[in-house]
């Protein structure tokens, strides 16, 4: 069982940042979320586009913001549950929540800080038999640790800014990477696109375009894939492989959250804005995309604002005896959980003669 | 008179945001201040000191947060009246507001937004006969254009970092700069005593120490101080010059503001922050440091949310008749009111042979 302070559903720019908010105040945080990295859609959907209206970035890449809050958040050492989906919650009699993912991983917290965004990020899978049968036994739909792909044999399937993505990183760490698509047309960032090209050229990735995966082979664990040649749909080729990942994209389902009881209106949490962010179930919270309030506007700075509020909260709840006073991080400093601390230089006071 | 669509009395952070947010919606701003320069607190009172609570930045100096503001909201080219202390607000039978200032610059704008942080900041003057008389005739407590200064004597009061700054930035400007001061010890960054200490051991800037200036002399114009060294009280010193700058800090005052009818609470302004902080007068809205409401937290961050729902309720109230949706930066862009634009690179569609 993992225990902590506040259990964040989601690692969001939100779910983020109110590690950060939550440290200030001492209170430690853990966070479950479906991606293989935090992020969420600033790292799944758009991690090399620029965002406008971060205030003080002019610019901002949304894969930058997201670093830089890995990096604020630091000392405070969040702890992380990765590639799971937060499947049930329950309340217990101490007033405690114990949340289990879909992997069964048991999470216990009395403050639950829901950030899950449009929702869990769900993997789109291709139409195939025995799919499921060789899913984490050689089929995966994001990479959580690429060193899994050490010298090994891998397929990727896609025509997106992933696909490319994957088959640039895995072309030096796997034995053999093949890239299947549709299409010879690849969508995504031109300097992707070209690296591909390359890699292809210099013999170190193999593409085989247009064509799909039509089948996979294998007992235990996954050993070839049949692919089918659009040019020539009678004959299937049969390729050796320890690993086959489709990256047709992820998209967000609310999912399993609709169900905790809590109250729902257009696809959001109804949180009471007037606060805390606080839901109908007193000790569970929601910030961030996930909520919705007259006047809700889904952007990232909302996000970093309720995180903030909803943790003054929580402080409440989880120490009802003690009166928190707040002190300004450029006079009160930061104190990590790690023994760092950082704080504003001193003024002198020093005589001139 | 200025005519805007939102008047932003208060150009800290939360102002600054403001004009960004605005600038979205193709809403012009134009700000007020009674500093010399744009920032708040951020400028005034810290402007070299380290944040960080400032989402996405593990630490960002006050000044350089302000610089960056400045620069995210240039395309959107607000005006500025700064030096001036909102005074008056009238509405005017069409429903906008004309607020005009100490000095009786006057502006009219359909939405006021009061981003007026802990107040209109005043500088703590010396207690001086005729002080008064040559206040902007050789008298200045903040200094707003350097130049004024160029070739010409000064002399500067006080002895924190403010007075060591500009005796070091003017040392270069003026023709002389003495800088008088109660104490020996001067209290501020290490770097900054050390400079003035450097420019007086060059010759470039006279101290006289521990000393007051006790009197003014000078017909229509400033022409002379009297010092009064605290060695030998019973001879002054007369030392012609064409400019005396007391820098004994600025304090913030909720002001006149307190008295145009608005809701008042704890020193702040009362809004509904169950939608668009709006104040209980229609159409003016308070944002930042100086409203109130409950769960409030003086911090940068919720000024920058709080805006930017502000600014969406203003539209509605500019505009009744139409229906802003809300667009992405990212997927958007920025659109300048100068003409420029920025944009996301655009994915590619590229065929790879
Ligand atoms: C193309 C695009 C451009 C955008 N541009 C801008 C912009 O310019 N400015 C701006 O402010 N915003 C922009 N946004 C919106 C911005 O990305 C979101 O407001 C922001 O990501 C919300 O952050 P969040 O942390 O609340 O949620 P998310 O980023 O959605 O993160 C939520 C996370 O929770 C996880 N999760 C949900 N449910 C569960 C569960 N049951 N179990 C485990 N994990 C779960 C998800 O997998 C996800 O990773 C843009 C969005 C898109 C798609
Ligand atoms: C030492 C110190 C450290 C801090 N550290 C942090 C920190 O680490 N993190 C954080 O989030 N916050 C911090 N703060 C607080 C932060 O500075 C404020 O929250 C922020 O400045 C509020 O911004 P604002 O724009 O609302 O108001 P302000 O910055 O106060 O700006 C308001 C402006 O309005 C002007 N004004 C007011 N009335 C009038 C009028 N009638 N006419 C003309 N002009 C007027 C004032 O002159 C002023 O310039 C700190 C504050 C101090 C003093």
């Amino acid at each position: 069982m993992i225990k902590t302070d506040i259990l964040i559903i989601g690692a969001g720019p939100t779910g983020l940042f109110a590690v950060f908010e939550a440290g200030l105040l001492q209170l430690r945080c853990h966070l479950i979320d479906a991606l293989a990295q935090p992020g969420g859609q600033c790292s799944e959907i758009y991690p090399k586009k620029p965002i406008y209206d971060i205030p003080g970035f002019p610019e901002v890449l949304a894969g930058d913001l997201v670093k830089n809050l890995m990096q604020q958040i630091a000392p405070f050492q969040p702890g992380f549950t990765l590639g799971e989906r937060a499947e049930t919650i329950e309340e217990q009699e101490d007033g405690t929540f114990i949340v289990t993912t879909n992997k069964g991983t048991r999470h216990q917290a009395p403050v639950v800080a829901i950030a899950g965004g449009l929702g869990s990020f769900e993997p789109r899978k291709p139409l195939l038999k025995d799919l499921p049968k060789f899913e984490d036994k050689g089929v995966a739909y994001m990479i959580k640790d690429p060193e899994v792909y050490r010298d090994k044999k891998v397929v990727i399937a896609g025509g997106g800014d992933s696909a490319l993505d994957w088959t640039i990183f895995l072309a030096d760490v796997a034995s053999e990477v093949t890239l299947v698509h549709r299409r010879n047309e690849f969508r995504g960032a031109l300097d992707s696109v070209k690296k591909v090209q390359e890699l292809k050229d210099q013999g170190k990735v193999r593409l085989i375009t247009p064509s799909e995966v039509v089948g996979l082979t294998g007992q235990d664990h996954l050993d070839g894939v049949v692919i089918n040649r659009t040019s020539d749909p009678e004959s299937d080729i049969h390729l050796e492989t320890d690993h086959f990942i489709p990256l047709f994209g992820l998209s967000p389902k609310l999912g399993p959250i609709a169900d905790w009881g809590l109250e729902i209106e257009k696809n959001a949490i109804k949180v009471d804005n007037t606060l805390d962010y606080q839901t109908n179930i007193p000790g569970i919270y929601a910030i961030g995309d996930v909520n919705t309030y007259p006047g809700k506007l889904k952007l990232i700075l909302c996000g970093f604002h309720e995180a903030t509020l909803m943790v003054q909260s929580a402080y409440q709840r989880i120490h009802p005896d003690k009166r928190y006073v707040m002190k300004y991080t450029t006079v009160g400093g930061i104190n990590g959980f790690d023994g760092s601390k950082k704080e504003a230089p001193k003024a002198v006071v020093k005589s001139i003669d």
